[in-house]
């Protein structure tokens, strides 16, 4: 299983920069650093093709000697990503619901127990499956513009957030803003999400990469043994949680999306997203 | 067991308005909220009676499907509630203690576990067991006095807040706030109250109704199935935790308030509570 | 085991005021506040003979009925105490790190569970085990001055604060802040320190021992015995978690400690600490 953090990470020969269909990679080999940048428009959504290639790409990097440290940000212009693809959750197989789960499951396993340094650089909004990611992440700026809203938003669909999404926001903004805010379904527009600590700082759009390089220096200038075993030791428990129960929650989220009135609204959901394009 | 978010709750025919002795509940069906204005004079205190009849209304509100919430709040001027009435812990039997304790218990596994979006509505002060019950609402409204003071101040009279006072407290406050407070045995001021997020707006007294029910509007637009699984998903551990518990928790109480030195002291704090008058 | 809080504490006959080699003991019998000043220049830094002489002196302050509250502070200027002294943990033998190691949990264990009121008056920097002394206690008062810093810098050397130091660390300051803060290491001048709650307040110089005194009247106003089971349950899951883990503790530190890479980089940093001077 994909946990960096807990077992010795196999350590291959440097890549190179690579890219693909929906993410693309670029690894500076002279800082060590990486970005990954999501170009899946129009709106970044995390299907399982998205998610697949993620974990790949993602995977490589924390491979690779050359890569201390990555950066996800946004091609598209507006929107970091819009969360878990719905069309994924309608209409399709138990299979299909099962595959597409793990997937989601793996890629938070990956990113929240990276032993690489992770800043998210939230250069647009952020709902739900798109603000678990930087969630993950070690650092997170947002771009200092109020249209822009973060927040896992499940509630609003009248679907939940799993358990380990609440334990990561909790770990994040404490017990109290997350039950408010996960009950209403906020979606936090910049300021008040800097504000309960939903993202470290707001930086204005030109100087985005700038801050961003800014704070992976400051921490890579650690020594990563250190760091890494500091990092597993604050995120151990919440990450144990999920990979104890993680057929479990599969089953929990099949069961759960496959009922009726849920398909039902997710579909009214789907339809109002088309008409609004 | 009353755990209305652990277990399906029974839904009964729709109920009317009911009144009785020392709490009035209205509920206007049109909104579906309902309102529980304690009116048991001088200090709305959570007297046996008082603790059975608003178990017995919230259970009703809580099967009545015409009711999705519930605002708590005083007819009585300048106090919300003065918390567990002290007469019940002092020169009575053991089996009035536990009778006692368990009723505490009940409002706390009722409210903190209830499916209704529960608002309290902090129009006077609210020490001690007054503060647990706003504390164990969704949302907390304070009347803008700083004459008004609320909190856990248990240990100035010499006696411990339970556990799940205390876990309750930390959910909302967080580990140092509590920590502080509770040793203390603080009685915030709302101004304070709100600062350290105790409550969660400070609102003239004039304008404390038409907040409630914007607060309850807002939290009541969401799905009723997303926002109960939600609430449960972040309080099962701390509801659980006593249910686990729950009669080591009613001995520990008879052992503690049965002690001589600890009836001594409520007995003084009895009379200097008398003189006052 | 010196755990006050979990077992009736023995009350020997009053003592007097005590000194010795490295610490300053004074008891003032009429408020029955003791003050403990670490006197070991050039930086108070916690040798084995350091902790040895804090944990008698403080088992006798606890077990003395005159004394109800201790303030840390130091008697050497612009330091608090620098943390373990680097020498105890260089170039020595396997029994030597474990008995250094068990005296460092001893301390932890005393204060953190003490039964006193406990107030650390901060007067200068406080760099990783001397921030662990300031977080076990009741409360923090820092000198009021940006030269002074705070924090578990512990990263920055290339080592990992242990998990009872995390513990204590996030009670105070909360998960995220406690998770950034470590895995940079940072020092955190007394304002920023003041910022995230890791003290409670800032004093001038000249004011600390005033608002020591007046911060333990306020805490001492309050029945002992409720103020201490009050402690105690907000302590006890996180003492209890070294005391089930404490010669794993051991043998893990003694482990890392030994690895060449890490006696290699205690010792540069020894030399460069040399140089300083």
């Amino acid at each position: 299983p994909p946990r960096p953090l807990q077992s010795p990470s196999l350590r291959l020969a440097p890549s190179r920069a690579f890219s693909n269909n929906k993410i693309l990679v670029e690894l500076d080999k002279s800082s060590g650093v990486a970005t990954m940048k999501f170009k899946s428009p129009p709106v970044n959504s995390l299907s399982l093709d998205f998610l697949n290639e993620f974990c790949v790409s993602l995977m490589k990097l924390e491979n690779d000697r050359a890569c201390r440290g990555v950066i996800f940000t946004s091609a598209v212009p507006t929107i970091f990503s819009s969360g878990l693809d719905i069309m994924e959750m309608c209409g399709k197989s138990r299979e299909h619901y099962a595959q597409f789960w793990r997937a989601v499951q793996e890629i938070w396993l990956q990113v929240y127990g990276s032993n690489m340094v992770t800043v998210a650089v939230v250069n647009g909004s952020s709902p739900a499956g798109g603000c678990l990611i930087a969630l993950s992440c070690d650092y997170r700026i947002m771009v200092e513009n109020p249209k822009f809203r973060i927040g896992l938003n499940e509630a609003q669909l009248g679907i939940v957030a799993p358990f380990w999404f609440k334990d990561t926001f909790v770990n994040v903004v404490g017990h109290r803003v997350a039950e408010r805010s996960l009950q209403l379904g906020s979606l936090h527009p910049a300021p008040e999400a800097h504000k309960i600590g939903l993202v470290d700082e707001l930086v204005p759009e030109e100087k985005l990469q700038e801050r961003a390089a800014a704070v992976m220096a400051e921490w890579l200038a650690l020594p990563d043994h250190a760091r890494q075993i500091t990092k597993s030791m604050m995120r151990k428990a919440v990450l144990d949680r999920l990979v104890a129960h993680r057929e479990e929650d599969i089953q929990n989220f099949i069961n759960f999306i496959s009922k009726e009135p849920i398909q039902k609204s997710l579909h009214i959901y789907m339809e109002m997203l088309k008409k609004r394009k």
